[in-house]
């Protein structure tokens, strides 16, 4: 489904890349950057960055480059990071609650607020200042807080069953870290470390 | 660069995928799969999925579709996945060490031989039957090991350095978990936590 903001989807993809680079920047201390500087960080051309943030409006100027703090916010406002989304953590065993003490979560728009575990051992413990809470509280949490997305660390067996939960709960969109393809209609990004590491293999094989 | 097998790198991550759906296919017993039966899965058109397998030579039979165990057997050998890939893991922290435990890392030709961290304290300890070893022996192991690939879990400020000495090391690809983007003249595919959050955040306010 095309959005309606009319970026196609590889575009948004880059310009998450580009805002990678740009914070990078803004850390150095160098507050304009050229499109040429941004295609070289990834290997693309200089044409395919100038035409993505060409998607954005006018952003930047000729001789002169892009000013990189102005040229986040637009990036962030296209990408809808311009808000706060507030995260539920499902199934805090070891990639769950890795993801909850991994500091990079907290910044960024992003914001766990909840995290659920099936095992009764786990509820009720606190991690990274967030209460684990026993499953069954899923739906009535989910829809008293705000919960806008959820990240989906449990066993693949239980994936299915468990994003459905979240489905009717009312979460809009899942982060799923169990190796399975889910059937929902929301949107899923899947993390898919076999495949990563699947491509590096090959990659390994081919390029050298 | 592109492969020397010449099936192109958008046709490779596709193929990944191609086996994971393989995979699922004959775990539940089905032997024969047809190539609309994978696009749905997916998303994809028909046409597109036999592109991608066109590339691996006669692998289906009109009327009757593919033999699971067949192609799944093609595409690991396309991916140079029909070997094993021997691992080390840099940085065994909250992410180094669940990566570790991951059961799926056991399997599917790849096998975590190695693990290092700077940090004495951890340095001495077993994880999933693996004995972490201080940082300072990663170029002695890696070059004595026959060890590939490497998974970077270290802090991002750390990540260009030790990904510096890994190449040194003789290390020929890396799956870097350090939210940076590393300068090396090998492979690296990044996990990008961050960058897959907000392509889920774009996709769930234009979707929906």
């Amino acid at each position: 489904m095309p959005p309606p903001t009319g970026i196609p989807r590889p575009t948004v993809q880059r310009l998450s890349l580009y805002l990678r680079e740009l914070d990078i920047a803004e850390a150095e201390g160098r507050h304009t950057i050229s499109s040429s500087t941004i295609a070289r960080a990834f290997g693309f051309t200089d044409a395919q960055v100038r035409r993505d943030l060409g998607c954005l409006g006018q952003t930047g100027r000729p001789g002169v480059g892009y000013q990189t703090d102005f040229l986040a916010k637009r990036i962030r406002g296209a990408l809808s990071l311009d808000r706060t989304w507030n995260l539920a953590i499902v199934g805090t065993g070891k990639i769950g609650s890795a993801l909850m003490r991994y500091p990079r979560f907290a910044g960024g728009g992003f914001k766990i607020v909840a995290a659920f575990d099936a095992d009764p051992e786990l509820a009720g413990t606190i991690i990274a200042d967030v209460e684990v809470l026993p499953l069954e509280r899923l739906t009535e949490v989910v829809s008293a807080g705000d919960i806008q997305l959820a990240v989906l660390a449990v066993p693949a067996e239980y994936a299915q069953g468990v994003a459905e939960n979240l489905v009717s709960a009312g979460i809009r969109g899942i982060l799923n870290f169990a190796p399975t393809r889910l059937k929902v209609n929301i949107p899923v990004e899947p993390i898919d470390l076999s495949r990563a590491l699947e491509q590096l293999a090959f990659r390994v094989s081919s390029e050298t």
